[in-house]
């Protein structure tokens, strides 16, 4: 039996900017996925899932004559997508152990709220895809799983993913990421991230149609996807020099050119100034947006207080940038 | 005795962006201030003011041994300017008249909320020239009359005054300034516009300042000024078009680039939100931001409803494009 975990991330800077080929910075977060895998006598995967969705459920697939429906009442879209991230974890890692017809049983358990942009799914596939790997006797690098982890939500998302969350889930820390290229960046700040949820799902697909129409439409919403990109430019110096104070300046910015796209919420702005007028140090959506989360920068500690009281934010939680990525639990 | 009226006005485009050479298109909206003026016997100024603080206050002063500290409770600085204003619109009157030295009643009421960025002052200065020049037996055009009532202005604003405010308030309908270049356009669709105010004024002079901090120490900063005046131009076409689908959507990216530039508001933002939610086609912040006003554009009827159940939101109304600018009463 083998336990990974994978934490979940925030986008410090350039969401949607990053379609069109500028940067971004997405930051692991300390909430994480953990996968627990045991091998079973036979082929079948037997999954339960305890915190992927709000009920949890337990399906059994695989092998002859099983019908991958789970007994439970939870949207069947949900559950196939959920045993698509799981089947293709662990296909991934049999496939890297040139394994083949070998069954597991496998336990998830996500503190990250689903669904929330947190990067939730990326974190479950990574550390399945680690823990698979250990429990058939191989150990992947970091950038093997991400890569690995990438090859399954591009499929169960339909060619719709971005190497960012698998890629940052995977290593850990703050990552840059620009098309197909992604780095770790190396010596960053303490950032004390907190993060207010609405609950609700922002639709990707509509939001990022919704950006593009716009940047088709007017030449200053091509400038406002540019300057998205030049604020990342500016967050990767202040991240290296250490200077949080204008990460959260940025942060504001930043926030404030999404809602100009269209990409903000009536929910996001209130969580936005909540924290903003708790003095946290900046304040932004963090995703695609629509609805979903917002990060704040905090200074005082008093954000998390004041979004738990702010109508509307359904969750809110400390979480620290987290430097390390995928990892075997004890 | 003589009564002329001058409208408040919006921006619908371009506000702080019109500081770096940028157009903005200011709109003179359905309230207005009336300025009542009847020649005296002596060469005193009596001044009524019912609506012009929220609890109206009379002073006279002028001739000789009279004190002007009006015998109310109202801030001094307030009232200073107050009389500063009518003040000077009489001294304008006199000088296009060539008269000296004579002495008026005046009244004046408005129904622009005072201090919300609604142009009130200009609209006061604009409506006493007009009554006072024509008390005299004088009729100035409006050209002339927003020309003296920008010089009144920018005397009691320490030079601080934008021609905007008088010659929207002067001229009517919507207005294309740049730099000091102030222009009627023509032929502009109907434009229900429905305003929120949330009782506050903002520090004009620190946004002002903010704005130029950001431009001074971000590339982005100075580009999404620029992107307002892509903006403003957008705008003028959709005015032209009479496309006020078009201009809502304008509304909308303005008020984000706004954001960005750190120039909205906890409750400007709240309006903003319960005016889109109320199918409103666009809805901005309007004037310097901090607090104070945002202008939306109706569509059906409900923004107005939406914005008297917010919270936060003091005053809401419907105020309609006024293409008449300042007019004689009967």
């Amino acid at each position: 039996m083998t336990t990974s975990s994978a934490p979940g991330k925030v986008y410090l800077f350039g969401e949607h900017a990053v379609v069109y080929g500028e940067p971004a910075v997405p930051c692991a977060i300390e909430r994480r996925a953990r996968v627990t895998v045991e091998r079973r006598e036979d082929e079948r995967l037997r999954v339960r899932a305890n915190d992927l969705t709000l009920d949890g459920f337990t399906v059994t697939w695989g092998g002859s004559g099983t019908d991958p429906r789970p007994d439970v009442d939870v949207p069947t879209p949900l559950v196939e997508a959920a045993m698509g991230y799981i089947d293709g974890a662990i296909e991934q890692a049999l496939d890297a152990a040139g394994e083949d017809g070998i069954g597991f049983d496998i336990t998830v358990e996500s503190d990250i709220p689903l669904g929330a942009g947190l990067g939730s799914s990326a974190a479950v596939v990574v550390a399945g895809i680690d823990a698979a790997a250990r429990e058939l006797g191989v150990e992947l690098d970091a950038g093997t799983i991400a890569d690995r982890a990438y090859r399954v939500e591009y499929d169960v998302q339909d060619g719709q993913a971005s190497r960012a969350d698998t890629f940052c889930s995977a290593m850990g820390g703050a990552v840059r990421v620009q098309g197909d290229d992604c780095q770790r960046i190396e010596d960053v700040p303490t950032l004390p991230f907190v993060i207010g949820y609405d609950g609700n799902t922002g639709d990707t697909g509509k939001l990022v149609a919704g950006v593009r129409e716009l940047k088709e439409a007017y030449g200053f919403a091509a400038d406002t996807v540019e300057s998205i990109g030049d604020i990342v430019r500016s967050g990767e110096i202040a991240l290296d020099d250490g200077d949080v104070e204008e990460i959260g300046r940025l942060m504001n910015f930043n926030h404030g050119l999404l809602s100009a796209l269209g990409v903000s919420a009536r929910s996001l702005d209130t969580m936005v100034w909540a924290a903003r007028e708790a003095d946290a140090l900046g304040a932004k959506l963090t995703g695609s947006g629509g609805g979903g989360c917002i990060v704040a920068l905090d200074r005082t500690e008093q954000t998390h207080t004041a979004l738990e009281y702010t109508p509307g934010c359904e969750d809110a939680f400390r979480a620290e940038l987290d430097t390390e990525g995928v990892r075997r639990e004890r």
